[in-house]
């Protein structure tokens, strides 16, 4: 039993670094993927769909269900933001391709996802990459039957990438994450504190190029639009692995540290979207929104030059 | 010219930590204080300017004025928080001191700052120890009159003190802060994130006593409640030198370093009084609320000893 991969399910907005995430966790032994749901984020929910399921076909595992998740975030009241600046008007770097053949299941990702988690009670991994509103939708009972949820968001300590409050996936949804983030739910974070440290290189995606792996080829036909972007904004010669990163911490835990304490998301006002970890340095004598909530795990430090390789080493072994 | 004292007014609201920052202020040579101006926040106003009249009258300099300041929020739509907890009901540690004998002048807070900054354009320093609203009251003229102003205030990338968002003095006015951050004043900024580090210990106050220095013996007098305070909220055996790091700041700029960016206050919701600086590692291609704002200096590390070791000589030589 200690042998057999861990369920997850991926729950994403492709992206040209959720392709690279979804590549890797089908070239990962330690893991079963049982679907993708799919939300907006990167892209509006409809595209997410159509790129989950072309990204499944170019791996040849369409096996693999794909359940579209909400096109609207949980209140319906935000105007949704979608990166089309960071990943092309396609998600997945302008290149045109064809549309998938196939289709989404009948199910709508949250039915998928209570599904999945009473099938398997305590035994899935969600590995959530974009906003939240999906897991946020389900009842109470979810939080206790899903294994782990690993999330990629929030900025602990330091700057967004929206602005400098706000992380993009949170700043996506703002009440789905506050809602999520206290839910119960065995959760682990990793946040921009953490991606902002493990970065692909220009000479990595050369090396990636070179290899003659299936998806490192697709990968580098597709990442130019995200290297742009990355120079432009941060000016870098590489790309941050959000969603890869976050992806190894469900193949790895170890190498990642982490601390435990309430996270609790700003909804309101110019840092809408902000996270905030208590980090139980002080004992506060006054009463806060922080009193008497669960506590997540947030990610502090992680072995970048290890999941580097990870990603590398899977990347270009297919 | 070069070897004059600089000029300061010091915006305070005692408090423990503002008595010992006042006292290092008449103690240093490096200084003038044309007068205190009073605010609400460790007390209430009519507390505050008490507590300024009788502690010049301990030093024996009632020959600085003291002017009044506001007795509620910029907005006037807050309710106070006075921290009794951490300073004593009299804001002194509990010592029930006779009333001064002094009293305040007929100017208002705010009138005496634009007087003063009118008197010596450019000259002066305010070194502001509790809420902001006194100098968000004044227009926008006065930002490029004063000279410059050392606000001991926020938290940047850390916990706040009152919750995990929000640090007292910001806490105590948000809109205040806001406006005085933007207002294009020559603002340095000395946060949680660098008064945490500043630490006078139970070996320095033990010091402090044995001195036999007038104004280290009173402070050690009033001392017990904010050493109280410090071990029950944070379990450290020493008090942090929060106003007193902030008026060294004053004396000598540089035992601090700076980082120079836009930071705003959060005004609504769970991290209402939370700071949050743009350190320019991205630049952002969507407008936010950080655009186009004037810059202030934020503190950012401290040579801690230096700072302490200052404090200590400076009230045992007394």
């Amino acid at each position: 039993m200690a042998d057999s991969p861990k369920k997850i399910i991926i729950d994403t907005d492709p992206g040209i670094d959720d392709a690279m995430a979804i590549f890797l966790a089908l070239q990962s032994p330690e893991l079963e993927v049982l679907g993708l749901t799919t939300i907006f984020g990167n892209v509006y929910t409809t595209l997410s769909t159509k790129n989950a399921l072309h990204l499944l076909e170019i791996a040849g595992r369409t096996d693999i269900p794909v359940a579209e998740g909400s096109h609207v975030t949980i209140t319906n009241g935000t105007k949704l933001r979608v990166a089309d600046f960071v990943h092309g008007n396609d998600g997945l770097g302008n290149q045109n391709f064809p549309p998938p053949n196939g289709k989404p299941i009948d199910q709508a990702a949250a039915v998928f996802l209570v599904e999945q988690a009473n099938l398997y009670p305590g035994e899935v991994t969600l590995v959530a990459l974009g906003p939240l509103t999906n897991i946020a939708l389900l009842d109470s009972g979810f939080a206790k039957k899903i294994g782990k949820i690993i999330i990629l968001g929030g900025a602990f300590f330091v700057n967004g990438n929206v602005n400098p409050a706000a992380e993009a996936n949170i700043f996506g949804d703002p009440e789905a994450a506050d809602m999520v983030f206290i839910s119960g739910a065995d959760v682990i974070v990793v946040g921009l504190n953490v991606t902002h440290q493990v970065v692909l290189t220009e000479a990595d995606r050369d090396k990636l190029a070179r290899s003659g792996g299936k998806f490192a080829k697709y990968l580098c036909q597709i990442m130019d639009i995200y290297f742009s972007y990355h120079k432009d904004s941060y000016e870098i010669k590489g790309v941050y692995l959000h969603d890869p990163a976050t992806l190894i911490a469900a193949v790895d835990p170890s190498l990642f540290t982490y601390t435990e304490g309430v996270v609790r998301v700003q909804t309101t006002g110019i840092s809408r979207g902000l996270t905030i970890l208590y980090n139980k340095q002080k004992r506060f004598g006054e009463v806060s929104e922080w009193c008497d909530k669960p506590t997540v795990k947030v990610a502090i430090t992680v072995d970048a030059p290890a999941v580097v390789k990870l990603v590398m080493d899977r990347l270009i072994d297919s």
